[in-house]
């Protein structure tokens, strides 16, 4: 069916947003349609606001409104230990872990050779100049556990080796998972990084 | 995890967007914010331009960013037949099914006294001028079927009574529906409304 060019240039901006597919854009497209102007006003404009206001965290490079971001402003965080993470995204799960106190570096990607991404894409240089110095007691790599994410982790330990002690997050079992239909990766790394108890 | 205002407040506001639960709104959010602004600006403005483009058709009350809407504009409709729909988004369905080459009437709900949605609160009145004016041979009742879409057909078919054809679309087992799944309500309806073969 045909809608108005403006109800059709709606949908196709909501279907590029992810796990949007054009049906959910279609109801979404409606709802708006239906709702007060203000309240579609309120969305418009909080889009607007969120890419004028929010830039990346001078030291972090997380998102933030401010100069610094809320990790690294608050003087509560434990400033020798550094959570490297691939996005900012990255850093809700590691918040809602609940066990981290220090500070974050986002490094804007994970390495790709292959679709172009190197190191000097990565906020790799900056890291590297913060933990040197001379504050940084511990650097934790949280990238995650895929070909790229390791490769990057690699890299990164490479370059802050001597430097400062360096740490990965542990692979291995999910908590509550099931060992019958855990993939034989997980089990191997499960099974390597095995501890006494 | 505590975010930085904007993204909190752009957070909110795609939550209240239907089917986005508060995860779906932050990836959302998160992807927004990654974007290059140009795009994230498509995105408000087409919300801004829909709410200021679209009113309604004078006619049938469905979304339109002229007078008339594309179905009243066409002249290769038929003008004899109007299915009446609660929403402007229950004529997608309708056109897609491919049969209907009429007109449509958007009431603009349905009846439901106790929210306060009475008959003058949908556009019942017009519907029965358009009937008024002679041109029309048939109105096909297709509110939802279910109590409040019940009722309406029942109040509208009331109203037109002697004036014009009034039809309802059929109830019955969807296609490709498995019998022992189906509810009984629409069971009892497929077996009252049983059809020679």
């Amino acid at each position: 069916m045909a809608f108005p060019d403006s109800v059709e240039q709606l949908i196709t901006e909501l279907a590029k947003l992810p796990g949007i597919g054009r049906r959910s854009a279609q109801r979404i497209a409606f709802f708006i349609l239906g709702q007060p102007p203000e309240e579609a006003g309120f969305l418009s404009q909080a889009i607007v606001d969120v890419k004028e206001k929010i830039h990346f965290c001078r030291r972090c490079f997380n998102f933030s409104e401010d100069d610094l971001c809320i990790y690294c402003r608050d003087p509560r965080r434990d400033a020798s230990l550094i959570c490297v993470v691939e996005e900012p995204s990255d850093i809700i799960p590691i918040e809602k872990g609940g066990d981290y106190r220090g500070l974050y570096h986002v490094l804007g990607g994970a390495l790709s050779p292959l679709d172009g991404v190197d190191p000097e894409h990565l906020h790799i240089r900056e890291l590297v100049d913060r933990v040197g110095k001379g504050e940084v007691a511990e650097v934790i790599l949280a990238t995650n556990p895929n070909t790229s994410g390791e490769s990057t982790a690699m890299f990164i330990a490479e370059e802050l080796r001597g430097k400062v002690r360096v740490t990965r997050l542990a692979s291995g079992l999910p908590v509550g998972a099931d060992l019958e239909y855990a993939d034989e990766a997980t089990v191997s790394r499960a099974m390597l990084g095995r501890r006494e108890i």
